[in-house]
């Protein structure tokens, strides 16, 4: 297949001033959403896909920005002229979740109430509350029905939500590197990385906007332990290995091992940008994330409402959300006589994997997106 | 079996006036280790028994103290009277190992030189310089020889040390949920737990002491993040699974899910009483440890010079140190034709497993030591 990059592309923002209501009870008065478009819509309004974004992800998908060029999309490889997700064929819209921090309403976005950013006083908000806002991106769009709703991680975790909040709307869920909802330990490194922001002197309970810092620590140890578990354990064995940096020092507490070195840097950086309350937000989605609860713990009894075609997909050597995570999905769905497509593909990267150009991967999605009809 | 306790035990302490030479290059000019000893030693001084601790054990192995009756040892299950380790036989010496803080010379104790704690001053140490000291303390007890060298994770990489070091003193090591050396991703989880200690704004380099502050909130990061490692994904679901507390309040971010809650109980204890310093210390030491490194990474070269029988255990949900990790060990001993029995024992536990009553694992244990003459 060609691949080429979408190119230039420009973020986008709708303001909404009709209240959405949340799971928590509470509401939010008026909130914006940033977006990004790629390809065209047809005239049918039939060929749109709505791409959802993991924790740290947000709308800018793919291509780049013309006075940041070296800023490419996320999912750049998956998305393009060409590319599995085709946008000679495909709509594209990716957005920013409500509490993110990248141009949508947020804990870092100015509370019209008070004249300061929210902070603290952002509401929690779910998976549930995500569809609820991306719908209304959806109507603003003129989009009735998704071909596709897409995501890996806990963007695939959306795409299940919509399939089963608004069956009506998504003829196709692609859910890929996913789980039906978070285990104990899932959410135990979930804690620990909360933890580490919310104890952090400079977290100021979420209100540090007001003092003019930042929980640059907590924030870093929360993205290096992320970072664990984003790896393979052999991933790690055989990129770092026990390899020793050249200039470290030894037998002090500096940095020594290349995996340490690694683990300080994306740190840092991430610590460097990132919105300590998104990440507190982001994470209890997750935990939150439960589809089934409100059916006994019924998975299939949540799915039997989907009328979308799913596509679902795992990676052998993902220890986050393991293979065996995506097959309860699949088997829900088997269950349900419901249509389904399922990729257990074998990969050295771990949970990363579902980020990665790996040609089997794309192949297998080109092949599924190929045949939806737009 | 009849399985009754030592009972009471008093600790003691010997101070060491003949500089320890380190791996470092450095020398602590004196020092002293806290030890406790259980049963008798025989007059051929042939049934001594060292047993090594892990991360955050100490010389409290077995039995209780009369001021404090429930200040159980940390291996109690495992070694009395008709216990596996059994006292009616051997004479078991426990040891605080150099650098911790139960009562051997650390980085809290006091520097001679300067009347201050040691703190950062306080040179690393490796298994090896353990292995070192604990023999001056077997010299001191007049044990030429151990019957023998046992210990779970890093207690069993030093009794595997010692058959390397000091093969004539060895004549068995029970080398129990360890591995020949860390993996990149055991690194990693050393290094989180360090850079939470090490950027606590009230670690001050390493001398809180004068500060009159402890780094609590990066300890206790620590030792959540080393619990998840202790435990396996299906004994977390199975006890924890998506619980939640009672008491909790919803769509916050206080303590929800019962595993928050075990895991800031397991995080809040520790770091109320370890000391920050020795964590570094013992987290520095399981990375440095690597037998084979001197020989070219090949680990029967190294164990080849070992003249003691081993037995090797490991528990299938481990997943700090794996059976595969156990069996690399096995492996090297096969290879060079060296007197091992394996057992890999069956329990949901994880890694904590070396540390519970198991009937299996115990009977496994009590076996093999019931043939070794005294």
């Amino acid at each position: 297949m060609t691949e080429g990059s979408i190119g230039r592309v420009t973020p986008q923002r709708l303001a909404f001033d009709t209240p959405l209501a949340l799971a928590s009870g509470a509401s939010l008065p008026h909130w914006e959403l940033a977006y990004e478009t790629y390809g065209t819509l047809n005239a049918a309004r039939s060929n749109a896909i709505l791409v959802c974004h993991a924790l740290s992800g947000y709308h800018h998908v793919a291509g780049h920005y013309a006075d940041d060029p070296k800023n490419v999309g996320w999912w750049d490889n998956m998305i393009g002229p060409g590319k599995p997700i085709d946008t000679n064929r495909f709509f594209v819209v990716g957005v920013n979740n409500l509490g993110g921090c990248h141009g949508s309403t947020g804990p870092s976005s100015i509370n019209a109430a008070t004249g300061q950013p929210w902070g603290a006083d952002f509401p929690i908000v779910t998976v549930d509350d995500w569809v609820n806002a991306q719908a209304r991106l959806a109507d603003a769009l003129g989009i009735e029905t998704w071909a596709i709703v897409m995501g890996g991680s806990l963007g695939g975790m959306q795409a299940l939500q919509w399939t089963i909040d608004l069956p009506e709307r998504v003829r196709h869920a692609l859910v890929i590197a996913a789980a039906p909802k978070l285990t104990a330990e899932n959410i135990a490194f979930n804690d620990v990385a909360r933890q580490a922001i919310l104890t952090d002197p400079e977290f100021h309970g979420g209100n540090f906007y007001r003092h003019n810092v930042r929980p640059v620590r907590g924030l870093r140890l929360a993205r290096m332990l992320g970072h664990i578990t984003y790896l393979s354990d052999d991933q790690m064995a055989e990129k770092f290995g026990r390899k020793r940096r050249p200039s470290a020092g030894s037998y002090g507490f500096g940095v020594e091992f290349e995996i340490e070195s690694y683990l300080h840097y994306q740190g840092d950086k991430f610590a460097g940008y990132f919105d300590a309350n998104t990440y507190l937000l982001m994470t209890k989605a997750l935990d939150y994330f439960d589809p089934a609860d409100a059916f006994e713990g019924d998975l299939a009894a949540a799915l039997a409402r989907a009328k979308a075609k799913f596509f679902i997909a795992s990676f052998t050597t993902d220890w986050r959300f393991s293979p065996a995570r995506s097959r309860e999905i699949v088997n829900a769905l088997v269950r349900n006589k419901q249509s389904v497509s399922y990729a257990e593909i074998t990969s050295p990267h771990g949970h990363d994997a579902f980020l990665m150009d790996d040609h089997y991967y794309h192949a297998m999605v080109a092949a599924y997106v190929r045949n939806i009809k737009t």
